[in-house]
């Protein structure tokens, strides 16, 4: 038997690693529950009809679909075999695979709305955390196997939504210690800029080339432009926006003049007002314009501010979520927190707490049959007073035992030989320091559970 | 577009659910840290090498198989097909099926230890709670997508563990409120019956008739005997041992006379005698079996008393956990907990604390723009003392509101109108007992603050 192997693009989590991503995801929990969205849970798997063409041409390739069962059966063979070869020139068919993997958390949760709109109390504010697989091609920091992290409400056209929603990324950044920049525009002055430069068909020439801007330089957007067949005039009106610069009520004015004769845009800058107003902490950032393309009104972003790692979290409010299930008429808006980048930006910045790491409190060495008796009874103590414990699980050389504190990194080591069984007291031994104190088994108890 | 529906045997889980659960696992999982296990997570996918023949042939069917990407591609079409006709012939092929899911948290955790056990500190206390896959046809309890929850020690032969491993059932079910019967057993009895039944190629037999004794009842244990070939003889002494009876003393007593010259059979008295010692609140059960041929020493069964849904718990020691992954003398010992059983005798016996639900503490009604940010800043005021609120999302008719607020299971509502904002001023209101008070901001905010 050859050694074992993980799947490509996937990941083993050991203690240190999940107690970490814990950490995370506890404290975006408790704030999402701060904000009465509430959890949803989706199985991982999904009738493949739910999921095909949700993500485009590209993103239907990435899908894992999970072979059916009972394949070569006689009664089956020959639909399986009919059914492979359609597989083979790209289509799908039940016969071979009903069901697929998860690959984003929104689709399953609009299919849960439109299976239970009737029994929701509407808005309905949910928060789902779950892992998702994608088939992409791995690389440093792609996954086929990562977590998302969402907050949704749906059936709510109001503004609070925004406003709370950006609140969320504030405090969930702040709670994890990480500097950040949220970013927002909107997509109705996008739209309006569009339309200013020739029509609303131009809406995603434009936003594919601005959302270059960051990485390829103003030059080369200008020449994307050209590209994509807009003429001199209209790039020139897109610079000019893009050069839009100062504090966001500066920004504002600016788009006030010139979108002065187009509804749409002055629709977006009075959003964005409102929206401002109560969280001003937000940066106006006109050359924002997330690819996706379902997003109708306010989009966020936020950036790390102090690292390389780029965004780390991004959402926006969207029309129709449903209509696609048959249920059309609910809009919504949503955030997400990437999880693993928010993971690297803490690894690298060193922000984890340290008592995330704490898992033993101490470690009850073990020298014999009637000590280690003892010893269990008063790690029982501790354990009902809610301390962390452990005996070491045989007697042993105390090298041995140190080592297994040290590796598991316990602080704190309790040593009771004969002459302390009799005497029934404990020695007491900081191994972070190396002090070493004498205490009765009463007050051994006392010393953990007062801290 | 028909509407969407689910998987078969796959569910969601709605915020109510999702909750409940979360209170069983949080629960199980404090007490797994208490006592020293850490947390591990392995991906949904594993080679489909790393998974078959771990099960059994009956197992092996109900592997759910991952379809490999780009099998349509023009260099991949021949060996697809190819590939695909081994599939129908009951074969695995890479070449279709690279990939499956995870079908237990035993095999994947063996394959994270062989591929980890130099770096690990042995012994290795570890502990997983995630989602496995079974094709198993779907029926009233049993579900194609379900958790387990594990802990598991390996690298260590002493009892200590199996001592630890019954307590943490006896805490877990403590602080579950659950009634619970914990029995044990021991695998090296059975073993020892089966030789005086001669010869150890009975043990199966014998585990497997004895294992039904609960269901069918002991006339027609001693049926199935005969059917498996045991004479009349060997069916007295099984009918023998299964009517030892007693306090946990009495039946080792009664154990060591008839075991007396059959040396697994005192070893696994002694074991027996040792963790009884320790936590005497064990069952000695000696009609427990267990089906899985892998256990080799004590074994642990959980019955919720109060109720006909069985067993919610169970495990047992086994010599090599890893020697399938090529490293050999790796011994270990762990639990299970059932938990959708667990969930439906909680379910049924309401034993899930009433304060589980809550999520949002307190709604502020949204009477007006001016109204509704003013409740807006206090609402974050809340937040930030972490106290869950919300502003209802637009003005509305009080219905509505109230609708709200009831559907959600939010026991306060908070109304602000134009009077109380002149006033700084709140009507409070007990949504429960519908009792009304008028508060200033401060005191609306100390109310909560305080409780």
């Amino acid at each position: 038997m050859t050694r074992p192997t993980l799947p490509q693009g996937t990941r083993d989590f050991g203690p240190e690693t999940v107690r970490k991503r814990k950490y995370i995801l506890d404290t975006i929990r408790r704030i999402f529950e701060l904000y009465g969205y509430q959890p949803l849970e989706t199985p991982a798997m999904e009738n493949l009809d739910t999921l095909m063409g949700k993500y485009g041409e590209e993103g239907d390739k990435l899908i894992f679909k999970i072979l059916n069962n009972g394949l070569g059966d006689p009664k089956n063979v020959d639909k399986s075999r009919k059914a492979f070869e359609n597989v083979l020139t790209g289509k799908n068919d039940p016969n071979l695979t009903e069901r697929a993997l998860r690959y984003d958390l929104t689709i399953p949760f609009a299919r849960y709305v439109a299976m239970n709109h009737n029994q929701l109390a509407l808005p309905f504010k949910r928060y789902q955390i779950q892992p998702v697989w994608r088939a992409d091609r791995p690389q440093k920091g792609r996954y086929r196997e990562f977590y998302q992290c969402d907050a949704d409400v749906v059936g709510s056209s109001s503004l609070i939504n925004e406003v709370e929603l950006a609140s969320i990324y504030q405090t969930a950044f702040q709670r994890l210690r990480i500097p950040v920049e949220i970013k927002i525009n909107h997509r109705k002055i996008l739209a309006a800029l569009a339309e200013i430069c020739g029509g609303a068909d131009k809406l995603t020439d434009i936003t594919v080339a601005i959302d270059k801007l960051d990485k390829i330089g103003m030059e080369k957007v200008r020449a994307e432009l050209i590209d994509r067949g807009l003429n001199d005039t209209q790039v020139a009106s897109i610079s000019t926006y893009l050069s839009i610069s100062g504090s966001n009520i500066d920004k504002l004015a600016t788009l006030q003049n010139i979108f002065a004769a187009t509804p749409s845009g002055l629709s977006g800058i009075r959003d964005l007002e409102s929206i401002l107003q109560q969280v001003p902490f937000l940066s106006l950032d006109l050359t924002l314009a997330r690819g996706l393309n379902y997003y109708t009104g306010a989009i966020f972003e936020v950036k790390a501010t102090e690292t390389s790692i780029g965004s780390i979290g991004g959402g926006g409010r969207y029309d129709d979520l449903t209509g696609t299930f048959g249920v059309p008429g609910i809009p919504g808006v949503g955030i997400s927190f990437g999880v693993d980048r928010i993971y690297d930006v803490m690894e690298e910045a060193r922000l984890f707490p340290e008592d995330v790491q704490t898992g033993t409190k101490v470690l009850f060495f073990n020298l014999g049959e009637a000590e280690s008796n003892a010893a269990f009874q008063l790690v029982q103590q501790l354990r009902a007073a809610d301390i962390p414990a452990e005996v070491y699980h045989e007697s042993a050389k105390f090298d041995k035992q140190f080592k297994y504190a040290e590796r598991k990194g316990i602080p704190f080591a309790v040593i009771i030989g004969s002459t302390e069984l009799t005497t029934k007291t404990a020695k007491l031994k900081d191994l972070r320091d190396g002090r070493q104190t004498e205490l009765s088994f009463e007050e051994l108890i006392l010393t953990f559970t007062h801290k």
